[in-house]
């Protein structure tokens, strides 16, 4: 799988089931929410004005997904509503295309611009690494089958790492539940 | 980092905090446990002993390891205990050596022995898949940072995927809380 088949296979609607673990604290939140992800071509405004924003030739962008979240988390027998949408881009690296930069409208816990890091390994796990002088995150995404998502994130902030999450993603509309369609899994094929 | 490596950094005694989602029933359950690992070395007596109970030639192990857990589970407000112990042996492939066999005393929710697979990616992401008629396993565990291990696990019955899990792994007996010691994250610096 190529990073713009990755993005492809993204699109659509999806049922995100999310745990939090706070690492000191060693406690859990849930969470759930809807996700839409649509892909947004090379040459769309919403691409362009983003490539604007960061000061990057709009032609070095290969492609850009919109993602949208409604959705609740309960913490501590509160339960809290949050809603939201990122505009991410990809800028390959003109040698490497399978990692680049990835272009953010919205960073991490944050609403100021942040460029992160994207890159696909040959197992088909795409890793996003975002990185300033006060925080450090990392995502790992992948298919366990092209209706079964998974996500997992860990944020460090200058005492450590603090919070280790995982979203297991199943997409709305298909068969329920998910089924595994390939006879071989994508990481033992790949060596074999 | 070679396969070995790998679980030489896994020997030792750990904190893991376990979150199982539910994926048809849309709920989670939270753990905690204490995991031991110790490494064994091809010629150690557990080893030769699994490698005989598979009627695999013990001169074909790498190297082994023995795990053992003790910990509670909380499932719609009751407590469970779970304790066990499992080893594994690995067999790697003649010409790969960071793919091949993984012998368990015990199978995935079975007492019976089961033969799976490993592969530890370019990434340093290790992929363990265990699948018979029944049922279809697939860990995935990386080290954010020496002192932190992430572990995720997805199990497939008959009717499909039905459960995602994510184990944040401590040290324990490390300074707390685990600090990111490289400067470069591994999934990129092996790209770059």
């Amino acid at each position: 799988m190529d990073i713009k088949e990755f993005f492809e296979q993204s699109a659509g609607k999806w049922f995100s089931q999310r745990t939090s673990q706070h690492l000191e604290f060693r406690q859990a939140e849930n969470g759930k929410s809807t996700i839409v992800m649509e892909m947004l071509a090379a040459d769309d405004p919403e691409v362009i004005k983003l490539c604007q924003q960061y000061h990057i030739d709009p032609k070095l962008a290969l492609c850009g997904t919109k993602i949208t979240w409604d959705g609740t988390i309960v913490w501590d027998k509160t339960q809290q509503q949050q809603r939201g949408a990122n505009v991410l881009v990809l800028i390959p690296d003109s040698d490497k295309p399978h990692q680049g930069k990835l272009l953010r409208s919205m960073g991490y816990g944050k609403k100021t611009a942040v460029v992160s890091r994207y890159a696909l390994g040959r197992d088909d796990i795409l890793t996003l690494i975002a990185e300033d002088e006060t925080m450090y995150s990392e995502d790992r995404i992948w298919f366990a089958s092209p209706n079964l998502r998974m996500r997992t994130n860990i944020l460090k902030n200058s005492d450590g790492f603090n919070q280790a999450s995982l979203c297991s993603e199943i997409r709305l509309g298909a068969a329920s539940p998910p089924q595994k369609v390939e006879e071989t899994p994508s990481a033992i094929r790949f060596y074999s």
